[in-house]
């Protein structure tokens, strides 16, 4: 440790006190990725782990006094190093901050800290009767802290969209180490500029999320599942559009392809149709008599489109079980090797087109790519599987990672539908936005922070790189 | 005319075409106010009507050569001086810019210029099926341009939400008069800061929104309508209440108060409940058994609160006819008077006392506040009607706006629900959002307008003040 850094180490242990405060490197080390392969990551020269806002203010007023950059994270759950630690800096770990405040029924919110997990804020409105849509296939250890940074996703954003959806306010350190309080607790409101969103999604590069209220909404049904097997991936692309032309909304509408279909079979003994090109999985949580018409309208089309097969059930323990065919595609690719989650969104117009272009993709790379997705809202995650000793492959399945973003931006889609730039994506950004909107995210970033304490190096370069 | 002003609008007629740029006093000043009367209002030197994008960029690029002030307008039906003129500035009036340039079912969205009318774009969608929710009261006249620079709401807000909620991506001309595209046509995507969002609500102060590509929804079932009365404002809150608490959702939930009902009624002969301290108008489109449900049980929490009168019809006729009370609120207060309308959201559990809290104001400061509002999601409107030529009862009207600032704020609500900070309630903003809030908000706007060209005055003040 230099010099420097043992004064700066000791001012937080000051403030925080030595518990709070990481400085073994076997420690730190601990906290210098996320869940994201390929993204650079440094190592941290302290990770500190606090209780409370005051105690953040506390960590950005030194790091400011020293120039020491920043990095929040939450569970290290994501999926594009967004969290990824940065040489020297100081890793903010929000995990002890993981009180849900409040929880009004009266007025359909919660108010919760960042540190708490996804599952434990939904089991906590759930006893009011109230639901918390947003659920990332990690809700089960992902805090809603790096769901807000992230804007996070998962299987429910066909019906109920993403987190911004349900960010009423927040309150915010900012990077000289400020505390902004935003947004508010009415469900309307348009006094100034919407900040809240603005710091949603932004990765941790514009301030540290020490607070959040979010919006609830009323406990949904039971669901209603369908699921239907089909042989092109036409007949699949036929029935997401039909969806979409019809009007129906179902509350998940998923894709499996042949790859994952075979790998879940193999790893379920599931009795899955292994030829089948695709398996579409669907619910509706509407209830009652309308939930049973929406997935017969959904059955319908699914046989218009020439479904081998087309099944629902109105059992919640049945549809669990088809539904695991989805939820163990990832677990089922780990399988077959190292694995490369992929994440774009393209329009939903373009499903077939993208699944026949992940096919040549497959083809042209020579390697094993297993396609699951959201397809009812676009976003997609090809998953590339290869064997991480074989150097010849590792390589190719980099370059397949890569011939899936320009797949997805030629079919006017983005780079990532909820993963996040991160590390991970920081070229392909430029590529997406453009230089106008690449000028327009550094002078907002120079704006809240000059001097680029917070989190640096993701999302997008400071400068002309 | 000045000699610099000369050259200028020299420029801009060169530019774009004498046709299109305005100076003749007596019709400039026709562009020079919206429909807020307390909002400060200046005299534009020149009043532009631009054609295209490259119009918008060629009327930026003479500003910022000339330093001279710019105020994007749509219809002028704003309601918080947000598009009132700034003396010797120009008025950039982008009705002309009224294109309808897609609709696309497979994708379910639309992409307009921000001139378009919102009915004629929620007429242009339904000859698909499809369903543009934001609907401001305005709807027949005022553009879409506006709803995104104000973030409008309207009637549908309690179950569809506002207009940000339909926005995927803009077309921006920055004050430098550079291009910025940003968001994008996939239903999720999280590359890069929510750059939309920001300019959504932002009132013309970051940029000239030139094109917006929307979100929209499958059309909505026939209406099933609910009207009842209640002798109390305890009880019209705990239907509210109840509303939210038994997770009914309702695609319109309104209000009109005692002193609305008696104008309606002189208006309309609609023999009214003249007694009532309440009336409540709810609806459901959700179609069939369903929407029958939802309005049964809406029609037993009414019950419940002891309403004096309940009375549903799914006939969409009389369901329009219920609606006109709510509808002709506001031209009935105007036979009272000069009206001025306020605009405050308050948590949906404080209805009651927000209700109570005018009828306090109304005697304190002896003038007729007549509240009408969406209280489904909390967003009141209550209107003072007086006699504009009694400097008195004028003085205490304004005082009495102020008041109903106050109370919202008091009930932990915001100063504007959806019509805007404008020039209107400039010192509102501040007290509202705080110093660190209003440091944000104007480093963000000298980030993104660094000579502070774009609308100067409106939503805050540039410098302390």
């Amino acid at each position: 440790m230099t010099a420097t850094t043992t004064t700066w180490v000791a001012e937080l242990q000051s403030a925080l006190g030595d518990a709070e405060v990481l400085t073994d490197p076997d420690v730190t080390a601990s906290y210098a990725r996320d869940q994201a392969m390929l993204a650079p990551a440094g190592m941290p020269a302290a990770v500190v782990l606090p209780r409370s806002t005051a105690d953040v203010v506390a960590v950005m007023r030194v790091a400011a006094r020293h120039g020491i950059p920043v990095v929040p994270r939450g569970a290290g759950s994501g999926l594009a190093g967004s969290s990824n630690a940065v040489d020297g800096a100081i890793t903010l770990v929000m995990t002890r901050m993981d009180a849900v405040l409040e929880v009004s029924p009266a007025d359909r919110l919660a108010v919760v800290q960042p540190g708490v997990v996804n599952k434990a804020l939904r089991d906590a409105v759930a006893t009011d009767g109230l639901f918390y849509p947003p659920d990332p296939s990690s809700y089960d250890w992902c805090t809603v802290g790096g769901n807000l940074s992230t804007n996070s996703g998962g299987l429910c954003c066909v019906k109920y969209g993403v987190t911004t959806d349900y960010v009423l306010g927040l309150e915010v350190v900012l990077a000289d180490g400020r505390v902004l309080r935003t947004g508010r607790r009415t469900v309307k409101g348009v006094a100034g500029y919407d900040l809240a969103r603005l710091f949603v999604g932004s990765e941790g590069t514009l301030g540290v999320i020490t607070e959040a209220t979010l919006a609830l909404r009323p406990a949904p049904a039971r669901p209603v599942t369908l699921v239907a097997t089909f042989a092109t991936t036409a007949q699949t692309g036929q029935v997401v559009e039909r969806v979409v032309t019809t009007g129906l909304v179902p509350s998940l509408l998923e894709v499996i392809d042949n790859t994952c279909i075979r790998a879940v079979d193999d790893l379920l003994e599931a009795g899955l149709d292994r030829d089948a090109r695709a398996l579409l999985v669907a619910q509706s949580d509407t209830g009652g008599a309308a939930a049973a018409a929406e997935i017969d309208a959904l059955a319908a089309l699914c046989r218009d489109a020439g479904a081998d097969l087309v099944h629902t059930t109105a059992d919640a323990a049945e549809g669990d079980l088809l539904l695991a065919a989805r939820r163990m595609a990832i677990p089922a690719l780990a399988q077959l090797g190292s694995t490369l989650l992929d994440d774009v969104a393209v329009p939903r117009s373009r499903i077939a087109a993208f699944l026949d272009g992940c096919d040549r993709i497959s083809a042209d790379r020579d390697v094993v790519i297993g396609v699951l997705g959201h397809v009812g809202d676009g976003n997609m995650h090809p998953t590339i599987c290869f064997d991480p000793d074989d150097a010849g492959q590792r390589q190719r399945a980099f370059a397949a990672f890569d011939d899936i973003l320009d797949l997805g931006l030629a079919l006017g889609g983005t780079i990532t539908g909820e993963h996040g730039v991160g590390s991970l994506k920081v070229d392909w950004l430029e590529r997406e936005i453009g230089p106008v909107s690449l000028d327009v995210h550094r002078a907002i970033k120079a704006a809240l922070d000059p001097r680029g304490l917070l989190n640096p190096g993701k999302v997008f370069r400071r400068a002309a790189g």
